[in-house]
């Protein structure tokens, strides 16, 4: 096996290129069979395979920088870098991570996780570079659908101007994570045909040269071909008309000619754009057919490409719903940015195919453009994950709430949401939405809250957020009583602790007070349901009862629950109130399966309890 | 005088081309008379008076919509539409604001203020418009500059996918706040020059029909021609590529023609894109000459142009030092994001122009690019509004604080700014940054703190912010001691209340203390310097002492200063504690200046004392 041989990039440079080919051959199957078992990233990195070998054939790692946009494409990389063995245990708790990480590796130069940023970095570092006189390459992998994301846009006009050295790598695979749709794309389709437009050009010169000429004519057969010549001249031309050299398209699955088109590339001082055509989930026949379905997989069985079956989930009950709530109400439109299954739309998508907009990688203008249908009378009912609302940030400010529209913000993937780790954790959003004005923040303990929750965002005419996380319920499922304006719902009741809980820590809340029962200490349970506006009675008349508060959230322990309990009880001159806390600390959190970081992070039933008892027996 | 006739667009209906070339120097005249005594932003507006007349001829508002990205340039369309003698107290305390707004009139469609908004509004508009079946053109009028910003860009693409009826009209100044500097820029500046293009068209048919023509020899002269015949196909190819018509370049000082094409563009069933060149600062010599000088303008003398003279700023301040550290640390790099002149960087762009980036209203992409930077071992100064690095803040939080990486974020125009009002007040910067972990935050009480804060800054191996108000400092200038890490500075000593106080708001703690002093009420005075880390031991001792915080802060009430003592009080068990936080409300905080708005929410000395007082002879 050459697999075994290859311990870093330097490695790959002492193969031929039929070594390269079975060595291809040797890191698909092993990227199969080690994901059909871990879950993970299994089409987009099928489909580098090629090209990952041809670039660290060619460049230095770690003197050459590649910056892998987005980065769960990097696990072949991860592979040929020394972490070959490690992958069988990647995205779990205290091992290597499903994205680059600098801590990892050196040859791993920039931390993605997040589209569209590898532009911008790889520039930066170029402007490093050369202020400092250094001489290395720098290369930037980024996406079809990353391309569409504002900020990349951004970057590659400033690429364009300043010219400096660097390459980009445009890995064409036709589609995002949901499928591609936009104008970009369109420019894109046209450059992956100039090889048939290069034979038609041959064609044209063969007719040309055929025809009786005569200067007239020739005037009236240029305007003829005026349409072919465009399609002649097209490829590439946006981005060399923004100042970018073009290359390509290339075959991102022949090595060969990959190496060749990079070396080439090293030599030229400026910036140069390399357009490489590549197969999402190629080499293995079911992620060809659905490369969505492998995008971010569960394990999975080899041969009959059945994935261990996805039990419902917060997503696929927000999708049922507004399904629901649609048929009855023409005026909901649903908008998402480029995750469509992910988000629970899908259905939607097909049900109301014209009341539903996924705008791509462009959070930014998903949130704006729900600004503009609110604006005009419907209601647009947004689903994006947290970590990436932080992107439309400014969008939901400025946009939305300084003008109170009535936009329903689904913040999907809120909280902990394990392997993907830190860039991905929706950690902050009860704190990033909570200083907005004129904003109302709802977070359903279980999927039948999150259907009233639903049902009430669409009624009321504000801004709203809704956030519930990834996956399913967890603990206890009770039942819920209508939603009321600011209202929190009292779920249990007690003299000695108030427990103050919202979203899925709820029936933790529930757990932890049943557990103290049994020890003869009575608990207020109580689902905020609103962060806000607070419901500040609830909160108060209970406070001043128990004396003794906790408060459980899945958000860092800044700005969200805790943050707002703790001013209550100030502003209200409450005193001689204990308090204790449970939330994420102030740190970016690694990845994990949710259990293992609850743990570790002492949010887990058993360690709020040990520490409930211990404070008592203190006393 | 025609101007005095024209009350709403209908007016304009009545007009011939003779009266309406009349009535734009009418308008002209008012605006540099009215805006040289109140201020606001002069050389946009000058750039669209034709523009805007010949809009609202063509149109007919409020049922079609006129969407003005940024929306400082709307003055025009304000003096049109009811408002004409309400601009003389333009962007002053309960009088209009300086841009849309939907409360002012229903001709204002959808409020703007920061940047590149205006094609996602307008598309969100378009497909409500559709989906009720209802019939209105919508229009959205963006710049140049603000057609860099990546959600313009990402609006684009999706407008070119899904293809609604709107007009995009693009108003090409060449130039944004500074000087356009990118890839799109060279893009149009090609189609700018398209008229001559077309004249060499004509002249290429001559030479053509001219040639003794052979088959072999045309195919030659086709690839000598190559160049040129690419010319002759760019123009808006990149807009027709990505789905948009393209119409353009059309003369934006011409009513008539302008009139024409709009009459054209409404019969188009698709988005169309019409590319109209104005000047900046049109009709008034010195706006001509500098149009950055002239874009928003503090009263002038009109003969002269002279510009009341600025006083030293925050900015300036801010600058010089940049440029005096630079000196001596050749790793400093300074970026902004087109606000060049306005963050006090131009003078470091003079004197270390290799080291200076100004990357067009594009902060997302400044910020990952610091990042860049940073990660290769360069020190990135990045100086951008408060309000606008709501844009940028997941490339803060994903790609500057989860790597930890130097760089430094100055944040200008923080707290409240006074006349441009709520699209621009940086009053949430302090609670958003707060809850980003590794993340440090300063704030100086007055230049010279901004000064050592700045030096300090560069030094310390974090991610940086240094937030600091528009335009000078307040009250009593205290002299400074040494910054230390997580160390606030204790200004003064007393035993009865502790004012807390952070930034500009450490000069008005200084004040009420001193007012307090003569009524016997002593008071430590704590400058916190550090939101994060906390100088937590200072705080808690003083508390304990005096058992009476007061706060105050140039932020929202919610998360920021008041927030983080309060949970400091509620962590450490103080009890008994009296509290009173001055801070903004939780709302959108209007224009006016700095001075009526502290007055209106009782941030001003005189409430302040007054309110302290009331509490004091209650006890």
């Amino acid at each position: 096996m050459i697999i075994n041989n290859v311990n870093n990039n330097k490695d790959l440079k002492k193969l031929n290129y039929e070594e390269k080919k079975e060595l291809a051959n040797e890191i698909r199957e092993y990227l199969i069979e080690t994901i059909s078992k871990t879950g993970g990233h299994l089409a987009s990195n099928l489909g580098v395979v090629e090209l990952t070998i041809a670039l660290e054939s060619v460049f230095n790692l770690p003197k050459d920088k590649i910056i892998w946009d987005v980065g769960h494409q990097s696990y072949v990389h991860k592979i040929i870098n020394g972490r070959r063995e490690k992958i069988k245990k990647i995205r779990q708790f205290g091992h290597i991570s499903g994205f680059p990480k600098t801590k990892e590796s050196d040859t791993d130069c920039f931390n993605t996780g997040h589209s569209s940023t590898s532009i911008s970095a790889a520039l930066g570092m170029a402007i490093a570079r050369d202020l400092k006189k250094e001489d290395y390459n720098i290369v930037s992998v980024i996406g079809d659908g990353a391309l569409t994301g504002g900020m990349a846009l951004e970057a590659l006009n400033h690429v364009g101007s300043i010219k400096k050295k660097m390459i980009i790598i445009l890995n064409d695979n036709e589609m995002s994570i949901s499928k591609n749709i936009s104008g970009m794309n369109e420019l894109l389709t046209k450059l992956r045909l100039k090889k048939k437009y290069r034979k038609s050009n041959n064609k044209l010169k063969k007719i040309i040269n055929a025809i009786p000429i005569i200067g007239q004519y020739l005037t009236y057969i240029i305007k003829k071909l005026k349409k072919t010549l465009k399609q002649l001249f097209i490829p590439g031309m946006y981005f060399e008309e923004i100042g970018l050299k073009y290359i390509g398209p290339i075959d991102g699955h022949n090595i060969e000619e990959l190496e060749t088109i990079f070396r080439k590339a090293k030599n030229i001082d400026e910036p140069v754009l390399i357009h490489v055509v590549t197969k999402k989930g190629k080499g293995y026949k079911f992620a060809e057919e659905t490369p969505e379905k492998y995008h971010g997989v569960s394990p999975f069985n080899i041969n009959t490409g059945v994935v261990s079956s996805s039990t419902k989930t917060y997503s696929s009950v927000f999708g049922d719903k507004l399904c629901e709530l649609a048929k009855n109400n023409k005026n909901i439109v649903a908008i998402t940015a480029a995750m469509k299954d992910g988000t629970g739309l899908s259905k939607f998508s097909e049900m109301y195919k014209e009341r539903f907009y996924d705008v791509g990688i462009a959070e930014q203008h998903a949130l704006t453009l729900a600004a503009g249908i609110a604006k005009d009378g419907m209601i647009p009912v947004v689903s994006i994950y947290s970590s990436f609302y932080q992107r439309g940030y400014d969008q939901v400010i400025h946009d939305i709430c300084t003008q109170n529209l009535h936009v329903v913000m689904c913040v999907d993937r809120a909280g902990c949401v394990g392997s993907d780790g830190e860039t991905h954790q929706g950690l902050f959003d009860l704190s990033f939405f909570r200083i907005i004005p004129n904003i109302v923040i709802l977070a359903p303990k279980n999927f039948e809250e999150l259907e009233l929750m639903l049902e009430y965002a669409i009624k009321i005419n504000k801004p709203v957020v809704i956030r519930y996380p990834r996956g399913g319920e967890k603990g206890k499922i009770l039942p819920s009583s209508p939603i009321k304006y600011a209202k929190a719902e009292v779920l249990k009741k007690g003299k000695d602790i108030s427990i103050i809980a919202i979203g899925n820590m709820v029936s933790r809340a529930i757990d932890v007070a049943t557990i103290l029962e049994k020890k003869n200490i009575k608990c207020d349970v109580i689902n905020m349901r609103f962060l806000k506006p607070l419901d500040e009675v609830t909160i108060i008349n209970s406070i001043k009862k128990t004396k003794n508060v906790i408060t459980i959230e899945d958000n860092t322990i800044i700005g969200g629950l805790s943050s707002s309990i703790k001013e209550l009880i100030v502003n209200n001159n409450l005193n001689n109130i204990k308090i204790k806390s449970y939330a994420y600390p102030d740190k970016f959190i690694e990845h994990g399966k949710v259990d293992e970081l609850e743990k570790k992070y002492k949010l887990d039933l058993q360690s709020i309890v040990d520490d409930i008892k211990k404070e008592v027996n203190h006393e």
